[in-house]
This record gives structure tokens, C-alpha cells and sequence, in this order.
């Protein structure tokens, strides 16, 4: 859905609940939709007709993007930051989410050109295969089970590239509590909304693990502008609110990596 | 100036230092002035021209546009609230500052559909000519000095209309004790970022009379986007973040009202 009158129908999944009939459902513009409502209520005879061709096909082998930087101390300690790989097909996802992507692989760049060696593993993932069933995070966390991986922390950037505005942490309340001392750290960059809550859909299944999930809060006010639209394209996306948030979630992995959790 | 590579160059006006050589000025894009430096560097013997055709002309009438709505208990006592209504001429200045413009006026709409008759009278100000010589703020200051009039408060709003952060105050440190208390009212609204500094250009020659100055604090990020230049226009202001200023221009002055100060 969108909080504006426009022409874009933002797409998306439908869940039904149990013994409720299962309707078909299509997305429509806000404005479209006023359109659809005034005229069937000005003509009561009028008979408004759709089709759909959508199915479901089987499925294809796909795979999640892996980078990272191995830890000088603590190799065996992992940090993962990421967001998803794929994007609901009516544009590029510039914002859901190729810019929690480009955000996770500018942190292992920005840890590069600074100099700094992490004692833990950064680890830069996009996660494929969010928008329908989180089959790449699912899998992801199978994994790192399977083969015994320690995730300390995850932090994910799905909500957008806008301006920083802080983290949103799920974890215990013990956890919690060793990262409250570090706010007047991230004070300076904009972060001021630090607290429970957040996380992100590709690193929930980490959570079961013990992972403490962190998700990036930017702005929130015009991503539902763009999110599963046409017009969630590359041009939406401002350069310097996008690098603002890459330098935060750095700033954060920074901390993670030298204090713990 | 700008903090992005692109064609737009940002005008504005030009200060001399008294005993420094008037040089000529101009404004030229970043990417405009990449262009030249490297052209010049690379072709020592190449003489840049160019030809200014500026002139000062004669003085114009020009007026402020002021409305208010007349204070139920205390209509002596001002609350002004106000942006700028001209803008260089390159674009249509909604930036800067037709968007303070407009949420000066509909923070008078917002009483008037809430059904709020505030105490005091709360007056909308659009001053004129900010961008060359702050000469509609000087003459409102004057005017309402001449006139007797007691002005308790003024809050502008002129650093475009993106998501609110905050208000900067400028006045006693006992006026902005009087303020903080407020915090954790206007916080929901992600107003967090409340405290010394600010004021506004328009409003500033109030100050002398010992009113107190509120200057509205948004998301900064993108202002230098559109700021004196070409795009400064209507499509580069989002309809809800211009709302959500004026509603929490709105709500600071309903506080002011409520409690003085």
C-alpha cells in the first residue's frame, strides 16, 4: 500500500488464514482504486470484469551473494550485514533493495580504505529470494547451523536508503543492554532512535541460533512511495542518504566487532 | 554550494571583506567547475572569457503577506509563524521556501479544522525579499516595534520542507528550560532533536525585543539538492513531509499557546 493518491499499484504478497475462502487478489493504484469505487457506485449496472494469467512456476535453482572480510582474533565469530538480492518485478528495487546491498558490500569497503582489520568475520551477504518465502535467509541459517557457525550478530538494511535515523535491535534484554552504552557514539551521526525491536525478514531465522539481529532504521517517510512499484528505479535513490547509511551500519559493525555482545 | 557532482549551479549573494579587491563573482556547477579547472590545467595557454550582464537596479515596492487568527484570552501576545515568500529567480523556490510558506499557513488551517481557538494570536507571515537583505523581516521588526506589539514567540520554517528532526532555540537559558519539558510530547512525532541554536533569518531582527526564536529543524540531507538552483520546484517536495512539518510546526505552537513562556 502507499500513503499517497498516485498511479503506481504497489505489489506484494497475499497470506490467507484458515476456512477463509481464498478470493483473488490483484494490487491497484490508490488512484485507480478511487476510480474503480466512484464509477461501479455511480453505475449500479456496470459489470467490471478482470483477468488474471499469474502462476506459479516451479522452483528455480538460485543463490545467495557472499563477501567477506575474516577476522585477524576471532575468524570464527561472524558479523553478517546484508539485505536481499531480489525485488518484486516491476523495476530495478533500487530501494527494496538494491540499496541494503550496495550499503553491506560499502561497509566491507569502508573497513578496507580505513585500514581497519576486524578481529571478527565481516560478512557481506545478499540474501536471495526475500520477497517470496525468505528462501535465501532460511537457507542461509540451515547452513550456518549445519556447518556450526557462530553468528554473533546480523545487521540488515531492508527499509530503504534514506537518512540514517538509528537501529533497531532483537535480542535478550541482557544484550541489549551492552550496546545502550555506546549511543552517544552513534549520537553524532543522526542515530538517535536505538531500542528494541527491528531486526530484518533475511537475518530473522539467525535469531534461533542465539544471533542478535539489528536492523537499520532510516527515514521511513517516502519509502512507501517507491516499495513494489514501477517506480522503485536507481534515480529514487540519493547518493549521499544511501552513504550516510552505509557509514552508520560501519560505525555500528565497528562496535560489534571491537566490544562484543 | 552543493554536495553532490552535478549541472545545477547554486546562486546566491556575495560578501566582501572591507579592504579585499571587489573581484567579479558567479555561480558555476560542481561539475561545471571540474570542467574548467581541468581544462585550464591541461591547456596552459587557453584564456577563459566570460561576461557578466548583472546589474542592481532600483529599488521596488514590495510587501509581507500576513494573516492571523485573533487570540481568544490574550490577543496582544504574538505568536508568529513564518517563511519567505521570494526565491532566486532560476526556479519556482519551493525548497526555499515555498514550502515554509505553506506550512505557515496551514498551521493556521490545522487550528481552524481542529476546532483550537488559541489564547493568543497566532499570525502567519510570509516575509518578503529574505534572499536580498532580510528587507521584509527588518521592516516587520521595525513596524511591530513602532506598533507596540508584544511578540512572545516566532517559529520559521526555512530549511525546505523534508522530514521533521527538531527545533533549534534561540533565547535565555531560563526561556528554553521553559521548552524542555515539551520534549517528550513532541518526540512521537520524531521531533528529537530540540535545544539551543537556530532561529531563522526573517525572524531574527525579532529578537532584539526579547521574542523567542524557533527555528524549525528538518532532514537537512537533501537540501543542497535543490537549494538556489534550476530544480528548485514543486515535484522535489513530498507531499507528506511537508505535512509532517507543518503539523509539527503545528503542535510546538499549540504548546507555546497552551503554557507561554
Amino acid at each position: 500500500m502507499n500513503p499517497r493518491h498516485d498511479d503506481y499499484p504497489h505489489v506484494g504478497g497475499m497470506r490467507y488464514g484458515t476456512g477463509v475462502p481464498l478470493i483473488p487478489t490483484a494490487a491497484i493504484s490508490t488512484n485507480g482504486a478511487d476510480l474503480l469505487s466512484k464509477t461501479l457506485k455511480e453505475s449500479p449496472n456496470l459489470t467490471f470484469y478482470f483477468k488474471q494469467s499469474c502462476e506459479t512456476l516451479p522452483d528455480a535453482k538460485s543463490y545467495n551473494v557472499v563477501g567477506e572480510i575474516k577476522g585477524s582474533e576471532k575468524p570464527d565469530e561472524i558479523i553478517v550485514v546484508g539485505g536481499h538480492i531480489d525485488s518484486w518485478d516491476l523495476a530495478e528495487g533500487a530501494q527494496d533493495d538494491g540499496a541494503g546491498c550496495m550499503q553491506s558490500i560499502e561497509v566491507l569497503r569502508l573497513f578496507k580504505a580505513l585500514g581497519v582489520k576486524p578481529k571478527r568475520t565481516i560478512r557481506a551477504v545478499m540474501f536471495m529470494n526475500e520477497e517470496n518465502g525468505l528462501r535465501g535467509g532460511v537457507q542461509y541459517a540451515d547452513l550456518a547451523k549445519k556447518n556450526n557457525e557462530k553468528h554473533m550478530a546480523a545487521v540488515e538494511s531492508d527499509a530503504g536508503g534514506f537518512t540514517p535515523r538509528g537501529f533497531g535491535i532483537v535480542g535478550t534484554p541482557e544484550q541489549r543492554a551492552k550496546v545502550m552504552p555506546w549511543k552517544p557514539l552513534l549520537a553524532p551521526y543522526g542515530l538517535l532512535e536505538i531500542g528494541a525491536g527491528g531486526g530484518g525478514a533475511d537475518i530473522g531465522p539467525l535469531a534461533q541460533s542465539g544471533t542478535v539481529l539489528f536492523g537499520f532504521k532510516p527515514d521511513s517517510q517516502r519509502y512507501f512511495d517507491y516499495h513494489h512499484t514501477a517506480v522503485d528505479n536507481f534515480e529514487v535513490v540519493s547518493q549521499r542518504e544511501l552513504e550516510l547509511g552505509a557509514a552508520s551500519m560501519a560505525a555500528l559493525i565497528y562496535l560489534l566487532d571491537q566490544y562484543g555482545l
